[in-house]
């Protein structure tokens, strides 16, 4: 399949074998989901970590159609699960910047050595797979010019920006080096059903959806201003599936990022007035927050419409009011 | 001290308390030795592991003048050892490019996982230290643009490259983060007394160094017309001092860089005229060596002028003269 002929993406799954690490995780099991109604034969690996993002339920309805492994990706058991896949998605990672600065070696251990595990596994027992990483848009810390393309300077302001650094350009120095085809998404602020609410460590939208379904008053840092970008999950899910089926994406990095970048202010106003529930309030920035926080970050999407025909296309008004709704119904699973 | 005033900052040393990782090896036992000269009370901490560049004869003579702590810089002796000094010199590591591919994970541990071990302890122990690091023109790969400044694109080629740039990010955001006083010196090409010859696989500088002094004949991969710059050791330890006494210094990152660059070629005729021996022969790349070549290197030294008024100043020619001297003279104590 050519970048040209990215319409069939969808039915290049067809029959196809996918490992998801991390598929009991938000954007994982969303994609193990996606994979399986386009007739994929699926396999997730999640190591269940506790406080992480991992929930069984999370692939519901789907226990007969997407096959579950339990497994830290370091070990030997990747080089046998690797084996016979014609796709990796590599999405398991420590997503908190905070937990980063508390616990470095920890997330050292899961966002760079364990993406050696995983390509040194798919070198010696299924170099032909094709990978699809989840990088982050947490790589370029405090923006030096906005929107951000692919070329900004890396200078992340925590240990989980650097380990991701790690986490991508070993699978880039793999595709060189190997010839192992290695694509690299770096995500933006992603939300959606499935996602982690539990605690406020993994990022601001999980937390804000808890607190508006839950009715509380959400705490926003500083002034509210801050200008992020957003992909409702289904949108980065499209990418991911656009990135496995496309040759032209081999060896290359793309960002993600939304239509218009918004405040965190507007954006909880929004989240408060579709459920009818919740409110805000402006604090002081907590000193462990301010110290890594990038402050405005919005990224240029060029690259990804080009090469791959990717554009988000579900508002923040509706994805705001599917995500609502789904925890609403769902909370007991996630709270 | 100023950057106005960096004329005195080797008087800066006397009586300082300052600990050298890798204080054994090449570039650190040649610190050790500036450092005593100037009266500073220093600690030489290295882990001598096999095959790597620690070797007790480098500081044969200082026995007195340098205390030697063998131990691994992760554990909880770090925390101990930082205790009431003033400055880190933090020189230990991995250099090896091709042993960064044939054992990934080693090099992860030494450049990467140490390097957090190694500021932990700081933070806990000695959050008011001084450290400089060593970092590499590795990080850059392969060059977009000749000579290569520290705004240029971070493209590793080799995992080595990859886990060299944690290290110097983590020491940026330690800094940034928790206010520690850190400096990152970009490396390139570094020759002369004490540098490992045993193998070939610690660059190619004491590798040519080992066969122009045994007589031999030098290898040299394709035509020969790769450009490199280079440093006589001497020159990068004036820039470590300069580094450590100047506050100007904190948080920055700087090249250091040769005056012109130099083919292999030319580098190689050289050393065989000096030396009165030795000669060369062109081979094919070896596929191993290839694909992590970086082609063309040569630093943009203009920041580390300017800021630390640093300038190398041994030539080339006297810079070579001095380093065949001490391996014809000591070679029993280096193969």
């Amino acid at each position: 399949m050519t970048t040209a002929d990215m319409d069939g993406y969808r039915d290049f799954y067809r029959g196809r074998r996918a490992l998801v690490t991390g598929g009991l995780g938000f954007i994982g099991s969303n994609l193990c989901r996606a994979l399986a109604d386009l007739g994929a034969q699926v396999l997730a690996v999640d190591s269940l970590l506790p406080d992480y993002g991992g929930n069984l339920f999370n692939l519901a309805g789907y226990e007969d159609r997407v096959r579950i492994n339990i497994a830290d990706v370091r070990g030997h058991a990747m080089e046998y699960l690797v084996r016979d896949q014609d796709l990796l998605f590599n999405l398991a990672g420590q997503v908190s910047h905070v937990d980063s600065m508390s616990d470095p070696f920890t997330d050292l251990e899961i966002n760079c050595r364990s993406q050696l595990w995983i390509l040194e596994a798919v070198r010696k027992a299924n170099p032909g797979l094709k990978i699809v990483y989840a990088s982050t848009r947490q790589i370029y810390g405090r923006p030096l010019r906005l929107p951000v393309d692919e070329t900004h300077p890396l200078q992340p302001v925590d240990v989980n920006g650097i380990n991701k650094i790690s986490g991508e350009l070993y699978h880039l120095v793999y595709h060189s080096v190997y010839g192992i085809r290695t694509t690299s998404l770096r995500l933006t602020n992603t939300y959606g059903p499935r996602q982690l609410i539990r605690h406020d460590r993994q990022g601001f939208m999980g937390w804000f959806i808890r607190q508006v379904v839950l009715g509380e008053t959400i705490e926003l840092f500083g002034d509210g201003q801050q200008l992020r970008d957003l992909d409702f999950v289904d949108d980065v899910v499209d990418a991911l599936l656009r990135a496995g089926a496309s040759p032209a994406a081999d060896g290359q990095v793309f960002n993600l990022g939304g239509d218009a970048p918004v405040s965190l202010l507007e954006l909880v106003r929004q989240m408060t007035a579709i459920a009818g529930r919740g409110s805000y309030r402006l604090v002081p920035f907590p000193e462990n927050r301010k110290r890594i926080d990038i402050g405005d970050f919005y990224a240029d999407t060029h690259k990804v419409r080009t090469a791959l025909g990717w554009t988000p296309t579900v508002s923040l008004a509706d994805g705001l009011a599917r995500t609502i709704e789904y925890y609403t119904q769902h909370k007991d699973r996630y709270l």
